[in-house]
């Protein structure tokens, strides 16, 4: 019952429809909604908005946690909705847009945008939609399946409109632990020294009258997309084990290795999975996005506790997880993407993070987000905040794309968001490349040999043998350096002659 | 008197030649040494080691702070004694040899080697040579002008050299601070929470039966290089302080800023001797070295604190500092690197770190270290430690370089050190690009209208209009990208027609 969830009954009388939620967001204004990783976002109110667009003037500049599922970016953009977006999407429509220069996109690293705002370095929202399974007596919001930035864009926004989402169960109330840092100059240390540590409020504590509006939803997350594993992925899970059981033997680490991160995607869900039959044990999860491979960890006794900020499942383990939460709610906790993703924290507890890059060089330097260094694909996410402090910093790629016509390891990748500073292993399904220690030359040697597709290997030879004759510590042939992306880009393969 | 500085008697038949300390260095072995931004390093052991290198087969892998002074580097490299270097350096001999494949350098952020040590992913020092103003009653070794990576690879190493250098006026006793971090999985917060916050031991504490040698130095640090400002790097810093006084009358910053972080070098120097004038009071440094600026702003009443790893003066201003400390010494710390430099304070204390760049695309991608994508100048340093973290991230460079061959601005870096999304300010002596919240194609307007140099600006203006007319997050015409690199390479100036 939608009324029950109300629990400060005083708000009761700020119920109404989501049209009537929606027209309290003007025209230019700025606005901070929930979700992440297609997880908990506001859903009625936007498409609300999206129609509205369609008989007046309505452009606004949306911040998300992270991307948004139902198709709602689709949806916004259609209508014309959006002036503005950050931090990350993953909705073909709107990416089309982007690289069409219609939709002003800031990619940011996820852990950045609140602080950015704390500072008042971005316009702060001035209204923020916020989907809950409740509100408390004290008119705290409880959100749903994702953290996200919802707590900071509730506490900035003048206004906040609640969407209570009925399609959710009410046992979701307590998995969530929201900390906020404290405004410098006075910060404290966040108080984070275990993955498991709750240190904040199990709700987003704000002035009750902050809310304006409250809107009944019904709508279930969307499912995620993640795709079983394959050939390639078993491969790239079956070198990383490997490597992990070559640093447990070598004692870098211990039996429960070091907390998990793995982004969003097939390739770290493969992995993830690959991690059942493995002879890892107690392993812990301090990571963004908690996908079916955590709770298939759980359910195999692998996993002894997960820390994300959203929750991601198929529709077949979807119904499973959140029907028996009981059994896994004791093993979970849900984090401001401030928190999960937070350099402080990352770099703290050790963590292994595993992540997909779109491309990757000779000498380590990863692509994470720009196809032929122009066109944005979905955006850096998370993998910045986790690889430049992790104890391990691993990136995975299929070695080619395309049918071939792709390689993922080229000579100079064409867009960087992830420098060679800040990549310890490189993994494609041919093997593993470990960086640590290694001058730029010998990265290129190791990852040659271990990474490259056979079909790409001499061709990759030949420009390194080249370029090393021309010298230099990262010997480059300027000339040629792009030649593969322009070769695919004219002629539809990377190694087409001219 | 020497032996007044060893204060643990017991030692003092550890005393022996440099020689002598030096033949404990065995051919293969690798040497963490101190020295950081040339400033403290130990010196008649690696002079020693040059000369011995002479006679008989001798390749070390060194591991320091930063950059050694005194010719050091240059006289190693020239005696063929380094095989891997890391993790900085500003050596042009040595440079030499990195960029002929000669000495496999390992350029890394600053931050970062000792956390790789402690996790046994670096291979760890066989011997450290730590250069200390006395040894203490304990056995502790109070280092000298720098603390860098000393305190770590002390304790990491089986063998500790101490060089006692009278060179040093014994009152730098008192000005250290050492905080080493705990050990994963059990790693607590550091509890620094203000620059002047003091968490750690004015001596670095290891069991005094590591130390297998004592010898005597009396060499100074050799003075800084710096420049004093010129029209240009007058220009920057007057464009920064404006940019200031805006962020303060915006709220945004108090009038004492925020802890200031400084890039070595003559255009950060420019821009904190610029601070002298300015109206802001009770400022604060949070940074890797202090320059001859940061007395200079003392003097002034400006600087009320500075936190830093190491002091490098000029011959002007190194007799007056040193010779009169006690006035400064209630106003200084330095601490180990990896705490001036941990990405935990930097974003915990919202610092400005201001750092130069050696060129910038029209994206705000940063090349810090590598000349036309090839090759190396000194290393990322420090940059990315506070870059990546800090309140702002402002990076300052002339506009032109070589006569006007060179812009600094160009269509795409030749090589990345600090991503876009790392980047908030950009400032040549043409003007300033604030880039906080911008879009790529944004970015790329405010930048080519406020930095770059007149006589690149149609060029670049051309570039960017085509490449938007071919579509993209962050337009490109790959063909094009990096042609401004090699005409540069091949006639000599950026804008030569082919």
């Amino acid at each position: 019952m939608f009324r029950d969830r109300v629990r400060m009954s005083s708000l009761l009388d700020k119920v109404m429809t989501a049209d009537q939620a929606a027209a309290l967001i003007k025209d230019g204004m700025t606005v901070g909604m929930s979700g992440f990783t297609r997880a908990g976002e506001a859903k009625a109110v936007p498409k609300a908005l999206a129609e509205r667009a369609k008989q007046e003037p309505l452009r606004i500049s949306l911040m998300t946690g992270a991307s948004l599922g139902n198709d709602l970016d689709k949806q916004l953009t259609e209508a014309g909705v959006l002036a503005r977006r950050m931090p990350f999407q993953v909705d073909s429509t709107l990416r089309k847009a982007i690289n069409a220069g219609e939709v002003m996109f800031i990619d940011q690293h996820l852990s950045e945008t609140v602080e950015q705002l704390r500072n008042h370095q971005l316009k702060l929202p001035d209204i923020a939609v916020i989907e809950a399974v409740a509100i408390t007596e004290e008119g705290h919001i409880v959100p749903t399946t994702s953290v996200g930035n919802s707590a900071s864009f509730a506490i900035f926004a003048k206004q906040v409109i609640v969407e209570i989402n009925v399609a959710h169960n009410t046992n979701l109330e307590g998995l969530h632990d929201i900390y906020i840092p404290t405004y410098r100059p006075t910060r404290t240390p966040i108080p984070l020294t275990k993955v498991d540590d709750r240190i904040g409020s199990t709700a987003i504590p704000i002035p009750p009258e902050k809310i304006v509006a409250i809107v009944v939803n019904d709508q279930p997350d969307s499912p995620s997309t993640v795709l079983p594993p394959d050939d390639e992925t078993q491969g790239i899970a079956n070198h990383l084990i490997d490597f992990f059981k070559r640093e447990v033997d070598a004692g870098r680490m211990s039996n429960s290795l070091g907390p998990l991160q793995a982004g969003i995607g097939s390739i770290a869900n493969a992995v993830m999975c690959g991690l059942i039959e493995s002879p890892f044990e107690n392993l812990t999860m301090y990571s963004e996005v908690l996908q079916d491979s955590t709770f298939d960890l759980i359910d195999a006794g692998k996993l002894r506790f997960a820390s994300g900020s959203s929750i991601t499942l198929s529709s077949r383990r979807n119904a499973d997880v959140f029907g028996n939460l009981e059994r896994y709610k004791d093993k979970l906790v849900l984090r401001p993407q401030e928190i999960s993703n937070h350099p402080e924290v990352v770099r703290r507890l050790g963590i292994i993070g595993i992540n997909t890059a779109l491309e990757f060089d000779i000498y380590g330097n990863v692509n994470s987000t720009h196809v032929g260094g122009t066109k944005m694909m979905n955006g850096i996410g998370g993998s910045g905040d986790f690889a430049r402090n992790a104890h391990l910093a691993i990136f995975v790629t299929k070695s080619i794309a395309k049918g071939g016509n792709i390689s993922s390891v080229v000579p100079m990748v064409s867009h960087v968001d992830h420098t060679e500073h800040d990549v310890d292993i490189l993994v494609t399904e041919v093997g593993l490349a470990d960086l640590r220690g290694l001058a730029p030359r010998e990265r290129a040697r190791v990852i040659i040999d271990n990474c490259v597709h056979p079909s790409y290997r001499d061709a990759l030879n030949s420009y390194f043998d080249a370029a090393c004759e021309r010298g230099g510590h990262t010997p480059h042939i300027l000339r040629e350096a792009l030649e593969w992306h322009i070769n695919l880009e004219e002629r539809g393969h990377m190694l087409a002659a001219s």
